[in-house]
């Protein structure tokens, strides 16, 4: 097999698109991909998305995509895992042009939450979740992550207090992201005070539904130059899985999917935890963040609020996560969500990230897209390749 | 790259399993996949389902099936390309083992689609077409097929009678295929008789509404007689994509996602059409079957009917196809049908088809599944090797 690299990135903002369709948003976000990398064809196009079908009422995104991004004729395919569609659809095209068949892939994450009533988006985003075991019972999506925050605090210790600092963190980043949902900080003071959702998780541990879409232009290694002068190398993009009902796992505070991912993807990469300049992690709420940093070998068990309220998270910080705002400030369009965490990395790697949020001198960044509470994890590390 | 083979096949009969859930159809044809190849464990699942979402409330059907036949941990994915989400899949699997990052890939395509009533079920099919411009109009997927059967007797002068060659073969071969949905014959008197359904198609045009599921494992090639003593190389599983709306097409009687997918099948394994011994082809309507035999170069435009007439598509023609039933008399679970198609040509490859349909010294078997009216086609040409 041959070495990949990413040599184009594009994003649309994450917001509410209310006046544009999931095609005209995964289209953007393709053609800003394909200028970046200056090319005007592609062998091959991977969709990463999870509601298309349920939120939309169109499947078949791949053709779809890929006709009206101009590229006719050309490979095409949707790829899901639910909230982590968007690192699959990646996965896909660098196994792809790892295999020699494909030379120039493209990945593309896009989600259109708000195209029907609120109830209808919390019924779909259950179906991350196992449907005869879980969402049967009632569970929404932020339910089954309220009983991970509630059993985190019992066994650890950690009040709820606590967690504030992981939102502070996202939105004092997002605030620097031109692409970012909320450009706003938050105290902790708003925090304590905001509206419950689901005891213990309120309205600011939660990431927002949110429209967007992101994409890379995936090239063999060793022609990248011929597309980018700051072309970042795929040093890993790795999949691991774990039972999707949470009631299957022997210590539900321990994500398996998220362990055997990273630990993949360190052993592909050839480095440790403590390479990673740079950590997107995937906070769809504040509890998420702490056990992918823990199943992730960066903290301890029980120990990742602690280290996020000691402000190792922040972007001057030893682990600097959601550097961008994460899932809570820039937003989290389910299915692309992925794709933007790795178009972030790429612009730390690049030395092209917002000022403030630039962490200096990284080698290595790394990407961590979740599917459900845990049951599809990719990691992506990605490596700057010097001239 | 490195040649691929598959090693192991499984199926599940085909037909309406009220008693049994989707994951329970996909872990039986997994789990007979790898009983075939003698494997008890894979490095990757790839998942080909179109509407698990919206029929069974269950999105995230990559982990859950891993999770479900015993492969949790292992990197799994869902992949939909509307009914060509099957070899989709294959396609997926053939290029991860082609890579080199995976060893025992295992792709299975599963679809439950009598989940909901059928109105349900016909409007999610629908979802195959494009939402914003046929779907909208009130254009049901089988009505799409009805104006392409309309203009191919207007154009080619051909009678809606004529059509009864597929129907009266498929059936006649279904009979004697044990995982078949409909396994009694049909004569012309009956096709004539048929209830209209839409208007020129009529009930014995269309293919069932179906569960299912059936599934492969792929190995390396120069690792297949650890496996298997008949092993089958995929000596091509191409991808062609066209536009999703017929009205963007310039002819709509020439399908372009086909002949793409099948020029490059051609290229890739190195043959041409007239050394394909069995073509089993996506018959979701006559119409279909007459529109592939023409984009895939087995007839000129206009003449796929009359060769059916002449008795060329029977097991013992010159282009049997539909041997085991095709779509219309085996059953179409659509985001499994793909790999029904791949089981049925390595059962033919290996001298393993039901006696009745065997076709004779078949050194290539050629599977082509579509996604939408054309949209999304891949063809696979499976390869006999010799000991």
């Amino acid at each position: 097999m041959r070495d990949v690299a990413i040599v184009g990135i594009g994003q649309t903002p994450v917001g509410e698109h209310w006046d544009r369709s999931l095609r005209d948003l995964a289209v953007e976000a393709v053609l800003a991909a394909m200028d970046d990398a200056h090319v005007r064809r592609a062998d091959a196009l991977y969709v990463g998305n999870m509601l298309s079908g349920t939120l939309s009422f169109q499947e078949h995104l791949g053709a779809l995509v890929a006709e009206y991004a101009g590229l006719e004729g050309i490979e095409a395919v949707k790829v899901e895992a639910a909230c982590g569609s968007a690192a699959a659809a990646l996965r896909q095209a660098v196994l792809a042009v790892e295999s020699g068949r494909v030379e120039v892939a493209i990945a593309v994450g896009v989600e259109k939450l708000t195209e029907l009533a609120s109830k209808c988006t919390t019924n779909a985003l259950a179906m991350a979740a196992d449907a005869d075991y879980e969402t049967v019972m009632g569970l929404s999506f932020v339910a089954i992550n309220a009983l991970l925050m509630r059993r985190y605090m019992h066994e650890y210790g950690v009040s709820k207090e606590d967690f504030a600092a992981f939102t502070v963190n996202a939105h004092a980043n997002a605030q620097h992201n031109p692409f970012a949902m909320f450009r706003a900080p938050v105290t902790r003071q708003q925090y304590a005070a905001a509206k419950m959702i689901a005891d213990p998780i309120n309205l600011l541990d939660s990431s927002p539904v949110s429209d967007g879409a992101a994409a890379v232009v995936v090239v063999p290694a060793e022609r990248a130059r011929e597309f980018s002068e700051k072309p970042v190398r795929v040093a890993a993009c790795e999949v691991g899985t774990d039972t999707v009902a949470l009631d299957n796992r022997a210590n539900p505070l321990w994500l398996k999917g998220v362990e055997r991912s990273a630990r993949r993807a360190y052993r592909r990469a050839g480095v440790g935890p403590e390479e990673i300049g740079v950590f997107e992690l995937h906070d769809a709420f504040s509890i998420m963040a702490a056990l992918s940093l823990e199943a992730s070998g960066l903290a301890e068990p029980g120990t990742a609020v602690r280290l996020a309220n000691e402000g190792a998270i922040t972007p001057r910080g030893r682990f600097p996560i959601a550097t961008m705002g994460g899932l809570k400030g820039r937003g989290h369009p389910v299915g692309a969500t992925g794709l933007y965490q790795v178009v972030e990395c790429v612009l730390h790697l690049r030395g092209e990230a917002p000022e403030a949020v630039q962490v200096e001198n990284v080698q290595y960044a790394m990407a961590q897209n979740i599917g459900g509470s845990g049951a599809t994890v990719i990691t992506t590390i990605l490596e700057r390749l010097t001239p």
